[in-house]
């Protein structure tokens, strides 16, 4: 793989990289049109009479001109109750997704849960079982923190051919938040652990029941009682009043609805770790257990369903790991032959999203735009055929591999497999 | 001021310093009530019926149960029109407001902009006049950054006495988002600034049509034209589909649905840098162009309002300057006698909200809680006293002095000065 260095905004002038860009591949600087100097700017109707009053009280709502910015449903379920949707990550700008449009994944649906009746039990190997109310939880030591969730069927449905038409079908099983919580730890240690704990059941107060088996080392390490996410309390369909945060492991673990912690000497083998959410590979054997969102990436701009024009062209997008930091993203444009390192911004977060630019001059030929991401652990992002090499055509979860979009000679992007 | 280490949540391990601070006053842990251990849990009635399926499409919307927290509008104003509204402090958590709840400023009502018809003209001492649609402007070069914007009027209500019941109407007109935008500075360098060009004008679209003049050194410097705010489009109230965004400026000069920007050789002086937005000072002279928030803090938990019980507390709240990092914060409980620095929470970012906390323990005497914040330019935030004898009891605007909040015997929580 050939490199070149990053783009850096800060190196040169804007102008001067902008110039250098565009030149580069002779196109044209992005800009407005020339405006006549001798007339007087025309007063816009807007400012002729009065806006809209503030309302009392009020939560405020998107830009109605930006309605088609939503959550969509998967087509792909028999109900809506254990189903999933996207976010719009190709409208998204920057690292943090609106609760609004956070991707939902529920297996028994929503749950109507009244906060001051809420509990959450810690029981099993502990010294002396616990019952929490929010009251309580909210009294102890907060920590805030941005972290990513992705669901480990994010992806699924590209594995043997380019399905989703846009970024929100093919990676929109993924948001990010500021989350604020309680350190499980300090929970933990409230009851006190027993030395022989070494799993915890984590359980949801929903229909499904929904329970995964946490090895006790992630629960000791960044794991939180998230009752929050950007500011406010959770979205009911976060997991109001509260849910378990693992950050950097598969979306389904971090059990929303949190109503008990039980800790145990082995894992509890239950139906979402056995029958679900486990890797079927070659040979027929399943990996289990595959906690951590191994790093991956994303062009969002230009991306699936949308259409550039020629000249001067911002690639961007977003990288993140579950492993930690994202300290490197390598953009190509001509299907993987060469890469050149893109800028990311900071403040780059551990197990985060990591939005990554790139300048680009679009020429008029066709192009097939790529990205791959490399983090603190020196762990690189596969191209599908790495990724096939080692998993199979039987896998489903975790598809961490490199997305290709094709721009048309029309300017059309799509979604192509190369 | 004596001052103790920072309460390190790092430093030692979560139990040893909630056990530490709690017997250190004599009070006991937050903890959950003890749970018989023979009798299975009760299942909850939340997990014996389906819950609400996902809608399709959708924007998500916070849990009905949170419907007081809310952005609430001032009832000092004879209209809505020219009003504001401020953001719940008190019930939010880390540095991210969400969009529903920021605060909110107009000077002639919330105009209803069609994004496809905006300009935004570029003209005054500038080598080519230009005119941007907003298909242009998201074209070029983004940046992404996490600022607060504070309105210039926060608190002013608190000069003479203690007004505010709550943090919300004390201290909200105060938010926090990541924003996404065009630096002004590749806009201007498009245009071509001519030598003499020292000032802009910036105009928004609006029936005010709110104009103020911005010295060219932060137009070249950090200034946006911000088109996002955490991930998604501006809000209509925060500028739809462009504003001004001039990070630790007071917030009337980060001019929402930007218009125009006219460059000049000196300051356009407009009604709002003459008559208003100035600060009286005690000989009749008046403070012009006073363009910076200065470092400030106030505390969130507990605040006024709000009611605490014996025992742990945890005391959290945000500090933030318009001049860059907040090193350190410091809290008081007896009313500025002693004072102890709090834990700031990474990732501290310039010209942002900072998230403090620090542990206490109530043991139910009456008490004074303060915060005074120290930026990395040295500044230490005023007392009330310190700042009435530089500013005099005329003034109205940049009232960043040290908030007072009382612990009576009972718990409650209210605004007094000291």
């Amino acid at each position: 793989m050939r490199e070149t260095d990053p783009s850096s905004f800060s190196g040169l002038s804007r102008r001067a990289w902008l110039k250098r860009t565009a030149l580069a591949a002779g196109g044209t600087l992005a800009s407005g049109s020339l405006l006549a100097g001798a007339a007087p700017l025309p007063v816009p109707e807007s400012s002729k009479k009065l806006g809209a009053p503030i309302l009392s009280p009020e939560y405020g709502q998107p830009a109605p001109q930006e309605s088609d910015v939503v959550r969509r449903p998967t087509g792909l379920t028999p109900t809506q109750y254990s189903s999933w949707s996207f976010t719009p990550l190709q409208d998204l700008h920057g690292i943090v997704t609106p609760n609004g449009l956070f991707f939902e994944r529920h297996h028994g649906g929503v749950p109507d849960i009244a906060r001051d009746q809420h509990r959450l039990a810690v029981h099993g190997l502990v010294r002396q079982p616990l019952l929490f109310s929010m009251d309580d939880l909210v009294r102890f030591p907060s920590v805030s923190r941005f972290h990513f969730l992705e669901c480990s069927g994010n992806g699924s449905a590209e594995w043997a051919a380019p399905t989703g038409k846009t970024a929100q079908f093919t990676h929109g099983l993924l948001s990010c938040c500021e989350w604020t919580g309680v350190p499980l730890a300090t929970v933990l240690e409230e009851a006190g652990i027993r030395p022989e704990a070494k799993w915890l059941l984590a359980e949801g107060a929903d229909a499904a029941s929904m329970t995964r088996s946490i090895p006790i080392e992630k629960a000791l390490d960044d794991a939180l009682l998230a009752y929050a996410q950007n500011g406010e309390r959770l979205r009911p369909e976060q997991g109001y009043p509260v849910r378990l945060l693992l950050p950097g492991f598969e979306g389904n673990m971090n059990v929303k609805w949190l109503r008990r912690l039980k800790l145990g000497d082995r894992p509890f083998h239950s139906r979402e770790e056995t029958s679900k959410y486990t890797d079927l590979m070659a040979d027929g054997t399943a990996r289990e257990f595959s906690f951590v969102m191994e790093a991956k990436s994303v062009i969002t701009h230009p991306s699936g369903g949308q259409r550039i024009d020629r000249g001067f062209c911002e690639i961007s997008g977003l990288a993140w790991s579950g492993r930690g930091r994202i300290t490197r993203v390598y953009v190509s444009t001509d299907g993987g032959k060469s890469w050149r390192q893109a800028a990311l911004q900071e403040p780059v977060i551990p197990k985060c999203l990591s939005r990554f630019r790139v300048a680009w001059s679009w020429d008029g030929a066709p192009a097939i735009l790529q990205s791959r991401a490399v983090d603190e652990t020196g762990y690189v992002q596969p191209s599908r055929r790495e990724l096939i090499a080692v998993r199979g055509m039987n896998s489903y979860y975790h598809n961490n591999s490199i997305q290709s979009w094709l721009v048309a000679g029309s300017g059309e992007v799509s979604n192509v497999h190369v």
